[in-house]
């Protein structure tokens, strides 16, 4: 297996990078990785076994335009890309800018044959115990045509399948209500479009109110409305662990308390924290591509190596073309 | 002050729409209420001070098409909208349909002159203690125009202002980045008109993922994301009070815990509590239009008639007519 690296990706840097690469090379023996980043940290990665480091000269920005990002080919992104094509790479992971991304990933890994419009999926975690549900598009695009929702609808549900073995996950729209007739104007379209949809199992309509529950498997959104969805949650879940910390820090019997509570409280607040994920696929492309969060730490571009590692075993791509021939 | 309320809308029905109603009335003197609603129920009301039975026949659905609605005179919201007219009243409040609540509106309430679209607009809290935010719309609407998000904006703005006696309340536009750029295809124009709009204070756009933590005060969102951003927050706070509860049984130790840590684990969750928020101001129309909580309970329904009540008070249809000619 051999997996390219965006070394210098992420408000971070490099340290998250290199820590969690050099965990990551020891836990996986099968894997032969491909480091690029600029010759400053060259030194940290030479001699490790199965890494080769690949020089590169510039890092884009978090905020850099998705077209300037692009025609920097000397970019630890676009080198990335390159030395993937080269080396017939199965996986590319980076912590940088999503836009420069999924706009070097089209253009230069290319589309799956029949893809309208990659997306951004990742797993989100519910009351359940283990239990896991999938959100698509989180924000590869700003807005959606019915037959992209649709197909999001296909992807998500492979992934679904593929990741989580179950062999007919439950796939619901993201709307404003839960009846049939409600819904943004495009997404009362793809309504129709996925109920008539035989590949798919499609249940409905559903909230943001229920997501999290454990009753959904695949959800379904338009990109805009799919980064909403994801950085609500995300930013709530926050909110609601810094004031349970102000409620611990009250007195000192709520500081006993959460002594003796602490606990199961930390496996809630890991549970709800995004740097658990392991990052965002880009599905539709040819490779898995991984989005690790923008503010990764080692533990956090860590996970997004094992996820990547996991989809490159289940041969996620080979699957998603064939089923979408 | 005279409010009407519609004592048959949402889900549980006129028990917890009397109880509150009962409450209040006791603790506002000044203010009379035409209470709508089935024969079933008059036994209950008359004789109180100040309360007014008026009977209606039917009770519309949760989930009835606001047209259909709108053409049953006889249901209690129909009939509170015609009493709300006849009466010269100030407020109406409804735990109803808001579909059904906002096109009733909409035909016989009716726009304040130069309204594009009515908007809801409710508080949300922050982590900071005492502080809210507002978020326009909520979900009136399912798709707008850029010219619509910036009159959300200013009804936003004039709402925080009146409510919170904050002179230049902070605007920010929810989009999927916080960078000048980004946003959906409409809500990138909306962004050019309010950076140009001389009546607000537009900082610019911002996440979801940073709206609770005390520095925005006004959101400006179409309805349907505006929607997807309370359903989410509803549900995210909602499923980590689920956890939460979860990991404090887990043993003894954790048991004692919770009780030792009780106070302020309660005072979060109260304030994360949708129940606790009063409902959502109809913005737009000729009159202070409270939507409660479908699932309103006694305590619920009450905080929509107190804000209803300060609403009121702080004569803000009057300002609004005012600022928006």
């Amino acid at each position: 297996m051999k997996i390219v690296i965006d070394m210098m990706g992420g408000d971070n840097g490099p340290k998250a990078t290199i820590n969690a690469l050099k965990l990551f090379i020891k836990e996986h023996n099968d894997v032969m990785v491909y480091a690029v980043g600029s010759s400053a940290i060259k030194e940290e990665l030479v001699g490790i076994d199965r890494v080769e480091f690949v020089e590169s000269q510039t890092v884009l920005k978090m905020d850099v335009d998705p077209m300037t990002a692009y025609r920097d080919e000397n970019s630890s992104l676009m080198v990335a890309c390159k030395v993937f094509n080269e080396n017939n790479c199965d996986a590319l992971i980076s912590a940088g800018s999503s836009g420069a991304l999924l706009t070097a990933s089209i253009f230069k890994i290319k589309r799956i044959k029949n893809v309208i419009r990659p997306a951004f999926i990742t797993s989100f975690p519910t009351i359940k115990k283990d239990k896991k549900f999938v959100v698509c598009d989180l924000g590869a695009n700003n807005a959606n045509t019915k037959e992209e929702l649709d197909q999001f609808a296909m992807m998500g549900s492979l992934y679904y399948k593929f990741l989580y073995k179950e062999n007919n996950p439950r796939v619901y729209l993201l709307s404003n209500g839960t009846e049939d007739g409600k819904g943004s104007p495009v997404g009362k379209e793809a309504f129709k479009l996925m109920k008539e949809n035989k590949l798919i199992n499609f249940k409905g309509n559903t909230e943001g109110r229920d997501a999290l529950f454990g009753d959904i498997d695949v959800l379904v959104c338009d990109g805009f409305s799919g980064n909403v969805f994801l950085k609500t949650t995300e930013g709530t879940a926050k909110a609601m662990s810094s004031m349970l910390k102000d409620a611990f820090k009250r007195n000192i019997f709520s500081k006993i308390g959460y002594l003796l509570s602490k606990k199961g409280i930390s496996e809630m607040k890991n549970k709800m924290d995004y740097k658990n994920v392991g990052g965002a696929m880009l599905v539709g492309v040819n490779g898995v591509v991984i989005k690790a969060h923008g503010n990764s730490d080692d533990k956090s571009f860590m996970s997004a190596l094992t996820v990547s590692y996991t989809l490159v075993q289940e041969q996620i791509v080979e699957k998603f073309k064939k089923a979408l021939e």
